[in-house]
């Protein structure tokens, strides 16, 4: 009895944390169509003459997939070997965050902020995508990217400090006649301009304000190459360099530590030994 | 008699298909003026000034367009030998849809949509400047650009997510009397920050708002350089591989199947076999 | 004596075409002062309240500025063996047309449109910048851009069907009520859409409006890699392959043909076999 | 009691100047905290509301710090050989002008100018972050904007042109009515476009301006893509070129002549000979 427990907890833990049976492609194919559901009803929901209209649907549907995500929030917690480790991890986190509005809701009324923590569902998706990977898509572009982030650091935060110094000449420049009240909000039209983004909600009057703000531009237009030229260039080194493929990696998962990257065939898992089925 | 309306057929069919011929460019470069024209008119009749003055002329150059339209649909079924697969291609629907907007017009009025099947025409012209193929011009770049589709759509994608959360979030933080009257709103002005486009329509008025715009835009300031990066990286190692140039294909279509890309020399078509002319 | 005349009009010609001799160097910074100050001249001309207050300046400094470029026409005239040539040639006419919008105001009174006539005086300091060109600055720079120029114009036309199909569209989506008062107007939105210059003069209202809008962003963004992919990969091939640097060229031009571009140490026009002096 | 002093003097030098030591490093980060402590006092005090409340409490956070940086500037002058050197160098000067305004004020009352020199101390965040040179994040790409900084003041020069030219073109197309009120604003109008950043205050309303400004945004559209080009390639060959590294340098400074970039191990400064510690 107790194996056949067992048995059943292993082929949930299969179903719900891999990809690789039928059944888990199906769960991870129903899941994301959930969870892309309740992003729509959320955002459905801000929308006044909607939700005068379909409230009652827009509540019911809510319901039904905070129970949907109960239940696969405490199936996640059975099937795992080590509840605690699951439930601190950041998508145990996100999960539970995911399924408690509604129930929040109940107790302290329909709380505006409460949208935020619906929006935060999306972030369950980069679970599911972990599939992505699979495609070998962006395996070159995700070490790329790593490989630039440290220069686009440094260089976002020289261009801060061309704002700040930039956004001060500019509200002593233009002034609170022209909407330029303060500094900060003199700064945000800088960063505003320098990424060419342009709301035009401030803008420069002066002669001698439009000249300063000509000459933002054009820095911002000659700088806007670097990070680019950053990524490309180290993109194309990764190309280059990367030919050898790296192992095809299946989507296992283990079920003791939850440890996944295992190659094809593992029969242990390469963090904690657990034996993969 | 049989024989010589054959011959004659496959005389009109190398006019309408192929660029080869004096006879043939004649017909591609006329029948592109004659699409870029009825664009023309599609544009300066939804202009109500000049409609209300040009009104008989502008609607009888577009019974004019339609009649040569007709005219050319009607040779094109009677050339090829399987009118039917032509009918369904995707040109052949194009076509249709580039001829009937006028006929439609005289049974059910002047229908506003009608515009955009009329716009669809400039479709057409993609099959005439198959041409611009054999400027070898784009050829790398497509190979490029179709190389990067699968890891822009990746990062496509990304954004689309990230769009949604801020636009979640500064729905929360600027509310409805700034102008985040809902969240795909906020999605939208989202997206248009983070594009750098900045319409100006909606901005953040609140400090916090504008502190949380001026993250969105620096993100994605930092993050247009991927995209970029990536073609920029794709087409370089396109540009690198690729020296040995593909055979120069010519510009005959066979009669039978519609099949193009022969290389020069060619007397059958490589795909079903019927000789080519 | 008329072999002084000669030595007189060949020591003109150095110092007036080229820039190797310190009076040729001079000859070419003063030009390009004055070209600069007279630029000036008619951008204060045009605004009200500088005009107003300085008129009778502006009015002398222009005059004085016609007769030193007089003067300077009159001089290319004469140092050169086929006046004829130069005249006609397109700095002929350039420096024609920056020398005659004085003259004209005597006789037709301060024509407006004469300013752009004068504007045109921007153009004479890309030859004289032909300096930059020694300095090695740009060369495979400009190889690069004219490398791409064919696959960016191919782009620039595939963008510009896009505008037009998705401007009939949104015309029909957002209608005269909200800006989009004729399919002209209509691709002119898309078109600053599209660029991410997003004025807001026009702006979409309605949300399915506004999702398309999102589509055409997120379009643009995607596709803005595109011509800065293209150039990137052209220049890198450039900087690869062309290390084995061009001789070095003078700046000399030939007394007879205007040719330039002559090797160091060149005693004869490789055009015309002319002597060079 | 002299070679007291003179030790006393040196263990301050190595403090102040130098970030290899733990006192170093700690005095290094607490000036840094010092001074974006600062900046945003200088924005907080430009925000009306903020400084009404809290006037007291910010007058008296700048004394502090204007104190601070007193102290620190005259530690700077004792600890260094040649003091007149340092007073003179850049960041001596920046050094003194962040430290002064506040004394300033005591003549002469708030001056509004006072908040510019008090923004200027953000520069010296620079000398604390040659720290960052260390992190070896950034020396190719500082390499490969100088080898393109030629190239793109070429290219940003004939932009200019472009937009002085177009400016006036737009300026006479569009005319006052429409917000062109004359050619400096005309050619303003112009960068704001050609950059992309487009706010959207001036924009063209007839049909013909709106014309011209679709040709200037897709033209800005091709040439944004030279400059990002231009620094992708060279930091492409930059970072294909320069893989033997630079050898591992140092943060001393030399007490005498202020000269860093020390080799790791290096006795004497190598440009006066003066030892290290």
């Amino acid at each position: 009895m107790r194996e056949n427990q067992k048995q059943w907890k292993k082929r949930l833990h299969e179903i719900i944390y891999e990809a690789d049976t039928p059944a888990g492609k199906l769960f991870d194919v129903v899941l994301l169509i959930v969870i892309l559901a309740s992003i729509l009803l959320v955002m459905l929901e801000s929308v006044k003459s909607i939700d005068n209209k379909y409230h009652n649907f827009l509540n019911i549907s809510e319901w039904v997939i905070t129970i949907l995500f109960t239940i696969e929030y405490i199936a996640r917690i059975i099937t795992v070997n080590k509840p605690i480790k699951y439930v601190t991890s950041f998508y145990g986190i996100i999960d539970l965050l995911s399924t408690i509005p509604k129930y929040i809701s109940l107790f302290f009324g329909g709380i505006h902020a409460l949208a935020a923590l619906r929006a935060l569902r999306l972030l369950r998706v980069f679970r599911i995508l972990k599939l992505a990977r699979y495609l070998g898509a962006s395996n070159n572009l995700v070490r790329a990217i790593k490989a630039s982030r440290a220069k686009i650091s440094v260089f976002l935060f020289a261009v801060l400090i061309v704002a700040i110094i930039l956004g001060t000449i500019m509200y002593l420049v233009e002034g609170e006649e022209n909407g330029f009240t303060n500094i900060p909000r003199s700064v945000y039209w800088c960063i505003v301009t320098l990424t060419t983004v342009g709301f035009g909600d401030i803008a420069p009057q002066t002669p001698l304000g439009q000249f300063l703000a000509s000459l933002v531009m054009i820095l911002g237009y000659g700088i806007i190459a670097v990070p680019t030229g950053i990524v490309s260039a180290e993109y194309t080194s990764q190309t280059n360099t990367n030919k050898p493929q790296t192992p095809h990696l299946n989507s296992q998962s283990c079920a003791n530590c939850l440890a996944d990257k295992h190659q094809d065939g593992a029969k242990f898992c390469h963090k904690c030994g657990h034996p993969l089925h």
